[in-house]
């Protein structure tokens, strides 16, 4: 009977944290996926209207390694009236070669906030502005946490200021996350005034209608766009597409769910019109920023293969841990 | 954190086998569906090439049932040559109300065949004549078997007939099938010979050019055709549909990986000619075999809503088995 090894949320924890050596591996799943080689299935997605859920299932296949994930990850919105996250979800890895169940990660979603923050991270170091020292976080849940930590490892980060529709929020995450990264750290009540004061800004929202609007952006900046990954959400006012440098992660998917999508819908964009993914600014085959006072915008949507890349790395670091269950 | 159940392949052979059970099961679902209140999202399929490999996930949800499964059906063809069988896989259960995973369901594909077996008693008690005593099963491998199985526990089976390319293991399923059922089972080595003599007949064949030929079929026949998964398979002269009553399990999905996929292709079928699905037919919303001298053709491509079906019925059945993990 085939083997399955078994690794909990605990276990995973244990051995994986944003780290350069994520964003790399990240970094690297990016190159490949520009470079057309990898096999990356659309999204399948379910919605659950009764329960106000949905669930995603992504996969990627990276020709070279020995296992590929397909990740579930649901999303029920009315769990936290009952105590629970909205998000959970697992991994799996699967032989390359026969397609046998190798390992499953129950990360309830860990892995999933990880590669987020660090394509967060991958973002801005191929897009800011290499001397950018100030950010602004738009949301304060757990990925504009992660986010803000992916920052200081790219850019030499000295303030940032949080905004969010619940200020509380923001001040308890501005508390918390100076004291993790001893840096100048403030909540603001005027998300304009946040925006005007940064070089980086990151929306971590599931906003379904804009929160950061086209005017307020001035030359220089860059935004990392990663709170839609839905068709109905939209954090973006859609003419901010039409005065930056727009960076999809990848393009099939942010027309059908990102920022992109918004856009054309509000006839901001030509449905047709073609962007360079992220990896092939990366491998250095499209243009990213040009120059100092370019505006740069990245949708990131979440890609199966972010997903094969952190489960392939978790696995290798976990060794002999977890339990194996002979099936 | 989160307790998940894990039930393995030989807890779940403990309580799951081929029943009347496990059919009504099947037939409830196809009803389901076709009563427009399941979701069911397109199959998810990612071809591995490069190692003749496939992978599919297939989901659905019911109103009602606290949990939907969700399926990974790996498919490697190069598998034998290294001793291992072609297909794997697993089943998940979530929660309905949560997302949160409940159960997995590490049952190397064993679901998978009984329910794909179970679907084709269904399609016979709906389509064949009730008085049908013989039928002629194409291909001898497990899933052969099943079907023979299954269809003994929805007609008076006394005879039945096996062709399959390699006339051995036609052979050896006959003589091992026979002593399991108790009827009349014998190899032959002409396919329309075979089918002459059947009134119900099974193609179980991973064929990608057909292996029943429309002019072998004769008034009274039913036919269900089950190999047909993917794009490239094609069991059933696409004749055959343009002289049989059609019933696909699902036409959206027929459409685009089963028979009709072929005999739209072939021109054959207007590529948006409508036909009932099953469970219309079961519920009696559409019309199945109307006389005795009809022949009737079932397209099964296999439905995430039979995935759901027994991974609940499995689940409820397993009661306190398996394994807890705190994740």
């Amino acid at each position: 009977m085939p083997r399955i090894r078994i690794l909990t949320e605990t276990d995973l924890r244990r051995v994986m944290a944003l780290s350069p050596e994520l964003i790399e591996a990240i970094d690297h799943a990016f190159r490949q996926l520009a470079s057309g080689r990898v096999v990356m299935p659309k999204v399948l997605s379910m919605a659950i209207a009764e329960h106000n859920g949905e669930v995603d299932v992504k996969t990627a296949y990276v020709p070279g390694l020995d296992g590929f994930a397909i990740k579930v990850s649901p999303g029920f919105f009315d769990n936290p009236k009952i105590g629970l996250p909205s998000t959970s979800g697992l991994m799996m890895v699967l032989s390359s070669r026969t397609g046998q169940v190798q390992a499953l990660l129950l990360d309830n979603g860990y892995l999933t906030d990880l590669r987020t923050a660090a394509a967060g991270a991958v973002a801005a170091r191929a897009l800011a502005r290499p001397d950018a020292t100030s950010a602004c976080i738009i949301g304060a849940g757990l990925q504009a946490r992660l986010q803000l930590q992916a920052l200081t490892l790219v850019r030499p980060l000295r303030t940032a200021l949080v905004w969010a529709r619940d200020m509380d929020k923001a001040h308890a995450m501005a508390a918390e996350m100076a004291q993790v990264l001893g840096i100048d750290l403030r909540a603001e009540a005027d998300p304009e005034a946040a925006v005007a004061q940064a070089e980086i800004i990151v929306t971590t929202t599931p906003a379904t209608a804009p929160v950061l609007q086209a005017a307020w952006l001035r030359p220089g900046q860059h935004v990392t766009a990663m709170g839609s990954d839905q068709h109905g959400k939209n954090e973006i006012d859609p003419a901010a597409l039409a005065i930056a440098r727009y960076v999809p992660d990848r393009l099939s998917q942010t027309r059908e769910m990102g920022e992109l999508r918004a856009a054309i819908a509000a006839g901001v964009i030509a449905a047709d019109r073609e962007y360079a993914d992220l990896g092939a600014v990366l491998a250095g085959a499209a243009p990213g920023r040009l120059d100092a006072s370019d505006i740069t915008l990245a949708d990131l949507t979440g890609t199966g293969v972010q997903d094969t890349a952190i489960a392939t790395l978790a696995l290798a670091r976990a060794g002999t841990a977890g339990t194996m269950i002979e099936t």
